[in-house]
């Protein structure tokens, strides 16, 4: 997509992200508030597909970092979106070209297009993880030895940093903590690539992606179609159970969102395991799903996304999986975000059920 | 003090700073071979006085931050030093003139002597407390209105931040976590002050007073005089308690070596607690002295000054209480320094055993 992103279609790109967030990225409806709002102040961002982006651009991922808990709750402001591409424009010496997404999310994809409207430059159409994940080295930019270095970081009282650091997971693990102190959720600008760069290494076309998907949602409704079909089918995916949500487990740790929440189905129950993301889908005696493929929770009937702050006790809903970008396939990418990274002693299982093995190795 | 320092005396520097440092500031032989080895490959620094600083200087102060118990174990490189002042200078945009300390202690003394040598820039003789304190926004300058920012840290592995906060208490909440997770010490760089600034601020001639300290401790252990009255007579202080360390509880918490020490003297015990510095000395019946004068621990004969983290059983010391630099005495500054804030519900006790009752105020 090379073209304008005005603001009655933010509720469709902020559906559709929010469905490949897998549960994280934040709500979906509080991040159209703050794109809608900027959209209406600055007039529209205009976006560039990663193929018509020019060799020397400089292009920033923007984002909102810390538990998705946290994040519904302190929206960040304009000022505060703006403050940390700012803070690196100084350090850099020289100004940003383009703005783009660390990942698809309720909230991730939406702070970009309000910090392009804000910043008056134009807008990726791509994004660094074609889904979710809960941790900043967590995106095909590190797989192409892109540095989160500049980064930067600010809270919504004033604060601001800039980190240049060894390694993206050597950035993580400081940014983590400072967001903790911060109050649990700090925005970040980082990640700066040539236009050559976020070619090779972001996802393309992902805003249009979420767009279709955010859509197609609203239309079965309209039509009185199946949402959930509708998405999957978009997706590429299945939807592998559906039931009712009896119970969430969760606690706000060390900067995350992490819990279970177990949704009963009709002969059997599913264990939904998550930081920030479902990370893990399983029943008693089979794992469904891992990550890095997509676990996606919708309600049963609107076929809308449900992050993993949003589920509730009673909830009717329906659970689709769907492949990730194939490069979270290679072995360095699964050892980065495959199930054992996270804690779970397991292979991948991709969202068709084929069992993927992989060799640990140091990364 | 306007001349030159060089290696021969860095151990009567480390040793007098390590008295003030009351406990903290880090380990004086340690200190002292950084700045050895610094001089000697750089040749000796110029000390410039508070009186005769230029007005439009930029003064940087330097130092490391952490858990003693651990600054001990991994000593900076000289490379190490240098970082978060370079990371400065490319902030500020502009280079420094002159380095100075944050407080005095025996690394905190020794390691401006060396970044001052490896920057080719002179060292103000004077610092930030005319003591140690463990908390970033424990100095004189805060008083004054100077503010840590832009503030830089660096680890050993080669991380670098830069802080730009509202206050100087969010530096240092932000850099402690941040220092924690680099491995419980860090190097930093921050409150950049004009020449004006620096003389109002800081406490005048005190590496001269370090070393006149530090001299007379040696030139009594030579003489077979008594080195703990030498060091008492020049401090103003008295000494108030004399024993046996009988018990050293510790740990690493939240950045800081914490604990409590037990002295058996004669009649009774005195128990020490700390943070990084002694901070309350007291009886079973009695406080004798708290922060913000001077609890200072010699070793009897010696009067070797022995930091929190070398405290071990058996050692035989004397406690010397001394007045602090007068300006920590406002009711201002005994919030930020004085017992309460370290969680003791008690009035400062002075070092002749005055009680000073001051008001909470919200800082």
């Amino acid at each position: 997509m090379t073209g304008a992103m005005t603001a009655d279609v933010i509720a469709d790109l902020a559906r559709g992200a929010a469905v490949l967030g897998t549960g994280g990225g934040g709500d979906p409806y509080i991040g159209g508030l703050l794109a809608q709002q900027a959209l209406s102040t600055h007039g529209p961002v205009s976006t560039v597909s990663l193929g018509e982006l020019p060799s020397d651009s400089l292009v920033l991922v923007v984002a909102m970092m810390g538990a998705p808990t946290v994040m519904v709750e302190k929206l960040p402001s304009l000022d505060e979106v703006v403050r940390p591409v700012e803070a690196l424009a100084t350090f850099l010496g020289r100004p940003i070209t383009h703005v783009a997404c660390a990942e698809a999310g309720g909230v991730n994809s939406t702070i970009p297009v309000a910090a392009a409207a804000a910043l008056g430059v134009p807008l990726v159409d791509g994004d660094g993880m074609g889904r979710a994940f809960p941790e900043l080295q967590m995106v095909l930019p590190t797989l192409y030895g892109v540095t989160t270095s500049p980064f930067a970081f600010s809270d919504e009282k004033g604060n601001v940093g800039v980190l240049r650091t060894i390694s993206n997971h050597w950035t993580e693990r400081i940014a983590r903590v400072a967001a903790v102190e911060m109050g649990c959720s700090i925005m970040i600008a980082g990640f700066p690539m040539s236009g050559d760069q976020a070619r090779e290494a972001l996802v393309p076309d992902s805003l249009t992606h979420c767009l279709s998907i955010g859509r197609a949602i609203r239309q079965a409704q309209q039509d009185k179609a199946d949402p959930v079909a509708a998405a999957a089918a978009l997706l590429g995916g299945r939807e592998v159970f559906a039931g009712k949500v009896v119970d969430v487990e969760r606690g706000t740790t060390a900067g995350f969102a992490r819990g279970t929440a177990r949704i009963e189905g009709t002969s059997s129950t599913v264990s939904l395991h998550f930081q920030n993301e479902h990370l893990v889908a399983r029943t008693a005696d089979q794992v469904l799903v891992t990550t890095p493929d997509l676990i996606i929770v919708l309600e049963q009937d609107s076929g809308e996304p449900i992050t993993t702050e949003a589920l509730r006790y009673g909830q009717r809903v329906r659970i689709v999986a769907a492949p990730s970008d194939p490069r979270w396939h290679g072995i360095e990418a699964l050892n980065m975000v495959g199930p054992r990274y996270f804690g779970y002693d397991m292979p991948s299982v991709r969202f068709d059920g084929r069992v993927e093995e992989y060799p640990e190795v140091a990364l």
